[in-house]
């Protein structure tokens, strides 16, 4: 079996690293930003404007694609970035994340995860194999092994038995491939315990995955807690592939991520915050509803090129939201992905001259808060 | 005063004609399709989407803006036009419409309509003076000189009443305008009565307005009704003005309007049925959710150029309708609107050489049905 993604670490500066991913529908410079797709659309916007943003590698879901409009129809449509109109690549969640969000509407045994569809109740197993049979179907770049999601809060005992069904899962997710197209990346799992974490870092490397990802993380502990997994996460796997770090986070725990080693990630706040109102700006966050808008010719972020930033005042993008305007969700998301795709740039350029701490401070000095 | 539009007639064919509109904020090609942006924004587009398809002048509405975010704040922000980021032109209905959609929150006497805000209940009196001010302050390059829009059914007494009403309010509106860069159009009403009409259009017509509009169609009544009050009311309307036909409506009532010598229209009919999954094709209207479109990889229209036939199969664009994408309703909005700035072009350019006759046959022999 080919490689079916190769990954160059083009600089390095400190613990950050800037490289490129190449995949079979292009190459991603990293560290990246992945919008969330979870059903073949990034919320609010169309594909070409994500590719305008610079965007090469969106995140879908398969756990939500099998259930509406199904894999296989999917796969007909010639996976999911042709369905999606997308010209970049694919990174697909096995649905393991939905085993902890959909927790009222599944069961988890060792065979895999029973859901009922949030749809129509309409009854879906996920296994390790039939997750990993969906994602080639839907002809992502990038699959994801099927993992356990560990709650938080979890007791070591919970947690620790958690990782060892993903460690087992792990093992039948990348024997399940069947297709040397599709890259896949295990998960390691844990919790917010530093020795479960190495355990779970061990097991889960000691498979040849194309890449490994930190996951469990951003699911409600402390952010010191997230970010002290994350590094020891990060620390615990191997150089020469491509580390994601799932589910986070705000611009700031990017940068943090960044400087452990982490060179991929995915979140829905730039997409759902823009949907409530919420931008992300180079001088902190801007609740858009506030009266204190009301009257500001001003763009959201006076730094930014982006169209909404180009086009919009705040006053009127503040109107449209209070209008509820869809209007309003598409120029505030557009922004916002604007913002982590430039931050992601700023990033990859700070790496490649040594720059990436002074980077760092100073785009976080900009931030109030976030 | 100066002129604020100046309306040329560049061909005519039969009853047809194609002209120049030339406005304070550009030249708009007749006969012309507004799309309506009720509360300065056109559901689910941006407007440098707007402008890329072909649109110079679009619709807003005075008792909406009035109501938020206040018409004294859009004056601030440079008008509606700059407000919305609009490159173009745009025309305000005066809230006559507002008379009869809202009417379980409105009375209305000599002075003027009285509602209670949809918004928040707060009283607001609509007078012709003050529908005229809020427009000069909201900065449309066409107003709308207020009307009773006369609801259907109604007794031949009672549309008789109000376009009485109408006549008076009209002078009133007239006088009312205090810059001379807005243009100012009135509304012919009377209902479905052939002399009332008739009265209205004489009524009207004595006021020198910088165009005309038939008003009161498209509101319940039959559309055989619809279609002989139009005509008639265009009979009635001087050649050298713009005609604007009020609300109206399908692809084929645009074709027939056209042939009756109307210049412009707007109607909520591409973008609302676009949001509720329904497209207007080449080849007739398109309901995106039936299953038959479910593993269609053609495009909506194979006919079309716009971005959502560039981009989108119908499998993903029902796939988008039935998971609720905001996607969907840009898509098949952006679709819509394509389809009818095309059918605007086509037959400018039909008339022009004398064909439009032969156009509408042909593009309307495509529909099935609309």
């Amino acid at each position: 079996m080919n490689a079916p993604i190769e990954f160059i670490v083009t600089a390095s500066d400190s613990g950050a690293r800037a490289g490129r991913l190449k995949t079979g529908h292009g190459e991603i410079a990293t560290p990246t930003f992945m919008p969330v797709g979870t059903r073949a659309a990034v919320k609010a916007m169309a594909p070409d404007e994500l590719w305008s943003m610079g965007y090469r590698l969106v995140l879908a879901n398969a756990y939500h694609l099998a259930l509406r409009p199904g894999a296989e129809l999917v796969r007909e449509m010639g996976g999911v970035a042709r369905f999606m109109g997308f010209g970049g690549a694919t990174l697909t969640d096995s649905g393991g994340f939905q085993a902890m969000s959909l927790a009222k509407i599944n069961s988890i045994d060792e065979n895999g995860i029973r859901f009922q569809s949030h749809l129509d109740g309409a009854p879906i197993l996920l296994t390790p194999e039939s997750a990993v049979e969906i994602q080639e179907q839907l002809g992502a770049d990038i699959m994801m092994a099927l993992d356990e999601c560990t709650p938080y809060p979890a007791e070591h005992r919970q947690a620790q038995k958690s990782l060892d069904l993903t460690a087992r899962w792990a093992e039948r997710s990348f024997a399940a491939r069947r297709s040397s197209s599709h890259a896949i990346f295990g998960i390691v799992q844990g919790s917010v315990f530093a020795d479960l974490r190495r355990m779970s870092a061990a097991q889960i490397t000691s498979i040849p995955f194309d890449g490994y990802a930190a996951g469990g993380l951003s699911v409600g502990e402390p952010k010191e807690a997230m970010l002290e997994m994350a590094a020891l996460s990060a620390s615990m796997l191997p150089a020469d592939k491509p580390r994601y770090l799932m589910g986070v986070g705000t611009p700031s725990d990017l940068l943090a991520a960044i400087a452990m080693g982490f060179d991929m990630f995915d979140c829905v706040l730039p997409t759902r915050n823009a949907r409530n109102g919420s931008a992300f700006t180079s001088q902190g966050p801007v609740s858009i509803k506030q009266a204190v808008h009301a009257r500001d010719s001003m763009p959201l972020d006076p730094d930014c090129q982006c169209r909404t930033c180009r086009t919009h005042s705040r006053a009127y993008l503040r109107h449209l939201y209070l209008s509820g305007e869809i209007l309003a969700a598409r120029a505030l998301t557009e922004h916002n992905l604007h913002f982590y795709a430039s931050l992601m740039r700023g990033a990859q350029a700070a790496i490649a001259s040594q720059n990436f701490k002074a980077y760092a401070s100073k785009v976080s000095a900009g931030w109030s808060r976030d």
